[in-house]
């Protein structure tokens, strides 16, 4: 088990062969059966197949390839819809639509999203998240016709692996692990936990082609850059106001 | 695999026995194996053994006893501080300040943690999370020291299980499963997918102690009421605000 965590890659490029219906429910069935909050189990999957309805979410995923090219996309969404309408049905006076509902419900999501990937993997399949899931919720909403309290939060494509990359690099362990209480970073710090990483050929290579002068640069100027973080930013705090969870 | 991930149950009551610091270091690594926005690991983990801090953090959590009881207390924060300094340190302009970047390095903290946590389980070991690291993020900030750009999003406790509850029950996939788009519950539907947990003997029970009639207002009259969503809302908000993701 560990073996195959330990082995993850994110898989971009999928064989034609389909999924089984069987499996697939079989791996929903396994995600559904991660830890969720008071077990309210407030989160949907929304699991598309269908050439068209994937034709209409690939603009709200910048048209990267895996949306049309993947046998399956599953959203996972943050989802207070369901509930509330038992709890309107049963005399009960449902308080959900307010910003920590959305927290509970989006981190149920992400972890029944992540044992499906598990799941997923465990049966030999190969998935990509795709994080243009909350730039882009507006559309993605009208795309799947999702309700008021319903919110994707994230999007995972599914299918057997046509090419296997590499692993990526990942930051020596001090740089994530904090022991006792938090210990914030001098500048020696980070540039030991960095050293590796920017000592790279892949990164000094990646450096060149993007014609930038530190890695960091190719992170704030172009791939997460201040400007989009903010479009993207006041863009789903209105989705979050228009879906109802936020005043 | 899909065994272990079928087994899930939350662990509350741990053993004296305390984890390997070895085995500890393992499963943190394979977290970090999992999948995260632009491979920039814009998480961080606090473990925490010490008896003075856990009794810190444990009224944030409502002192429920596995804050204080389990060997190890993880606490999975969103982090942008060390991304932040390294873009500083390396003459480029981060921008990430803001919601966008929260809700990305939220979701990868949750990918991670729950990672650990089927890692852990491999290794016989039980966890439960605390969904209470939301609405008390202010005080667990002061507990651990968490600086600006660093905000918890969820708890583990970990441990060696002592008592080993029944599973928790499911609603049936259906409820949470839809195919190609959303598909919109009719009362009829709502009576359908709760009709099996509305029957057990366990929440009739259940109904009958917390002295209501139906088993949505044990929800919303005790368990998540609307004035303490509310309440928890405003305060979670502005700890996104006073720690520099949300303007």
């Amino acid at each position: 088990m560990l073996d195959q965590l330990n082995q993850h890659r994110t898989i971009r490029k999928y064989t034609v062969q389909t999924i089984a219906p069987e499996l697939l429910d079989q791996l929903l069935e396994t995600a559904c059966r991660a830890s969720n909050t008071g077990n309210m189990q407030t989160y949907s999957v929304i699991v598309t197949t269908d050439e068209s309805i994937k034709k209409q979410l690939s603009p709200a995923h910048f048209n990267q390839s895996m949306i049309v090219d993947a046998p399956v996309v599953l959203t996972f969404c943050a989802d207070f819809n369901r509930f509330t309408k038992w709890c309107e049905q049963r005399q009960a006076d449902p308080g959900y639509d307010n910003f920590q509902s959305f927290m509970a419900t989006a981190i149920d999501a992400l972890i029944a999203a992540q044992t499906f990937c598990i799941a997923a993997e465990s049966a030999g399949l190969g998935i990509c998240y795709l994080g243009t899931t909350t730039y882009n919720a507006r559309e993605i909403i009208d795309a799947l016709q999702l309700p008021h309290l319903v919110v994707p939060v994230t999007t995972i494509t599914v299918g057997y692996a046509d090419i296997i990359p590499e692993q990526t690099d990942r930051l020596p362990l001090g740089a994530i692990v904090h022991r006792e209480t938090y210990h914030d970073f001098t500048p020696t710090d980070i540039n030991t936990f960095y050293l590796e990483k920017e000592n790279s050929r892949f990164y000094k290579d990646f450096i060149a082609e993007n014609n930038k002068e530190t890695l960091a640069q190719v992170f704030t100027d172009i791939r997460y850059a201040r400007k989009n973080n903010e479009f993207f930013s006041e863009k789903f705090l209105q989705v979050l106001k228009e879906q109802g969870f936020l005043k």
